[in-house]
């Protein structure tokens, strides 16, 4: 029985998770917050998932890899330097880095890669977003991996190619740029569109997230797929097969 | 047999309702156009419909108040001083104006007012359309159109309620606010929903135009109504019984 | 501060009313279930709501006439001799019985009803609703509820206009029907679509319930709502104002 | 500049494919109809198109065989044994048969089937198509055609899993089905929606046909795209390179 040990245990996320641990025949190896020490865990778990906050991304990392331990990071908010962090750990252990644990928005995220790499110019991407009244932040980090995930295929990236101000006169469309919409309301947990949109047709690939369980559930699946794996960065994706 | 004339009847717009006029047992008055004098075409008109641009409106109106004829106003891009002409028209004659001549944007909007006079202030009102890529200003009128009859039904503006810029650390929504949000893409000619999202559920009413003949066959309906109505101004919502 | 005592007090639904009751400055008078005799919870309680069952309906509506206690009837799977069992409740006591007491549906029924008195002939009218795997019969009760308010709304019966079973050659579509297509998967707990379609253009009406609480919370909406009405019977659009 | 032979050229779709040859740099070698002989035409064209019907599938191979030209066979409502003539012929020939054109339909079915494949068991696929009123079938090819996608991926077929019959009690959805529902009205070209539900998330992947000028553009560039391929039978997707 695979043991999982989990940073961030007394957060939403990682008491979900401890909660649905048995339904995959799991067990927990235990937790660790703020001010507790990450090696303790790391050497006793199988697996590590991390659900704390991006100030506590390096320590954890560090106690991943002197226990070769590998693990699953799904804190939001990282910077850049947090992903510098991951790749240096990748290079020792196997690392999943993923801002949407959800299986769903794993596949949208490879399918929306797959229709920008074959349609081409004449194709126009929007991603439109809806999350609860409390979001504070626009788009939301999946939409913006989404639209980063089009963007590659693109051969650009979201930074270049994104447009989320169209207000006012605007004017034309500009070829080759991907419009990100945000809504806010109610009590939303997360729906994410991305449209392609052509001369007389349009493709839309949408995902709904109808219960926050998903996301713990996601992370256990990919806390289970990542024991055995080589060292190296991972993705939702590849837990799925695709 | 009503006869309808037509101001821009080279526009497309224009175009479109003298083909149409057949369709609905009505016959072409004739066309007044850049330079042409807009009181003779007034004068032989049962009713009258203007397509042509705002600044051809305040020569248009003096024409049909002289000769006494309604009039469909359609042109878009209107500022507070052609509502102003408008209103004064309106005292004298019977005068229909609509930012969208669609019946289905008619009734939605009447929907839309509705729903926000009823819901009441734990739903919040979000907007998003879809125009095809060559246009230039958003959000769409029509979308302006219906965030001011939300806007209504709450007791205040779209001026002031608007919101179109949900971008970046936005922190939580602020209540009572509408959201605005524009998607520009392929051909399409105008998708427009109006989402109402409180804790727990959500309402969505959304038009599709699938085909821009509907605004020649709304605004000939439109023009079909007026005659014989007292001098007021009109919305499309009447035209359909609401 | 009103009290409400539930029949079905221990099924889903009781339990989350029961729940809930805090939250609008209510209080449980008590509850009654299989077994237990009604007539006492009907003489202590302000209103009275009713989830449990068709069988129990009777001696329900019974208790409530003895005490002249209003009752909100959400019991669902009723048949005809049911309805004419409320009718004659309604003559001396107030009573609303509704299949669904979201107040998203309360509206979105009224909303549909509307569209369809005043789009006319020309606007097919089809209802597509998706429910959870679980769902044992189609189309759900809140979809006809819907094709009901339509049907009515354009002089006939859903018994009359109702299509549901469009597969193979099918010939065109016949003018007048309310099509009412079913899907099932996942865990969705109830999504309605009504369309509205004619020549060139779509309005599409649309509930989604993201969480079972919205029954509960407007089954009490409904109880707070009706003490002090009129012998009668109401609807949940009437809790809105509609 | 290549030159393209019309099985069908009188009919809808054969004039809008000659009307769009200039936009794509081709030529029209000519057209053949119903009691011409297919042979000729065959003869002098770089590549044929087929928009025929079925009955005139048999001559019309033979034709593309006996000249050695390849041909894009787009006629719908071809038989299992329609099949067999042209699976006879793709072992001499190059043969892309489809029963929708659209390159947006041709993209869809791909990410149905990679979903399909992907998501296991425990994600419920339904099918929800759009059309308009004189549509005399239901469901509609494409939808049979993203049905039988998502039914390889399964390891079935949709003869095997698909049901379109969910009305009354049903009983609870059985695992490994595939629920087909159609929805007529208006004027809608034609929509089509795959949605995968699971527990707690939904995958809905969306097509809509605007304008039926997307057939046309379609089958042309499948024409242009199949020249210099070897013998054998092709689809949509290998047009987009998926």
């Amino acid at each position: 029985m695979t043991s999982i040990g989990i940073y961030g245990s007394m957060g939403r996320m990682g008491q979900a998770i401890a909660a649905a641990l048995p339904d995959f025949g799991a067990r927990l190896a235990g937790g660790a917050d703020v001010g507790d020490d990450p090696a303790e865990l790391a050497r006793k778990a199988d697996v590590l998932v991390d659900f704390s906050a991006p100030a506590a991304l390096e320590a954890n990392l560090a106690a991943a890899r002197a226990a070769r331990t590998p693990i699953v990071v799904g804190t939001t908010g990282l910077a850049e330097r947090h992903h510098r962090m991951i790749d240096a750990a990748a290079a020792e252990i196997a690392v999943l880095q993923t801002g949407n644990t959800s299986l769903g928005i794993g596949l949208l995220s490879r399918l929306v890669h797959e229709a920008a790499a074959r349609l081409g110019q004449d194709w126009d991407i929007e991603i439109v977003e809806m999350h609860h009244r409390n979001k504070a932040d626009a788009p939301s980090g999946t939409a913006q991996m989404l639209g980063a995930a089009a963007a590659e295929a693109m051969g650009t990236t979201l930074a270049e190619a994104g447009v989320s101000d169209r207000a006012g006169l605007t004017g034309p469309r500009a070829a080759g740029t991907i419009g990100m919409a945000s809504l806010r309301g109610g009590s939303v947990i997360g729906d994410h569109t991305v449209v392609f949109a052509s001369d007389g047709e349009r493709i839309e690939l949408t995902h709904r997230a109808d219960d926050r369980a998903i996301f713990a559930k996601g992370a256990i699946r990919a806390a289970l797929w990542l024991p055995g794996r080589d060292a190296g960065r991972y993705t939702m994706a590849e837990v799925l097969g695709v």
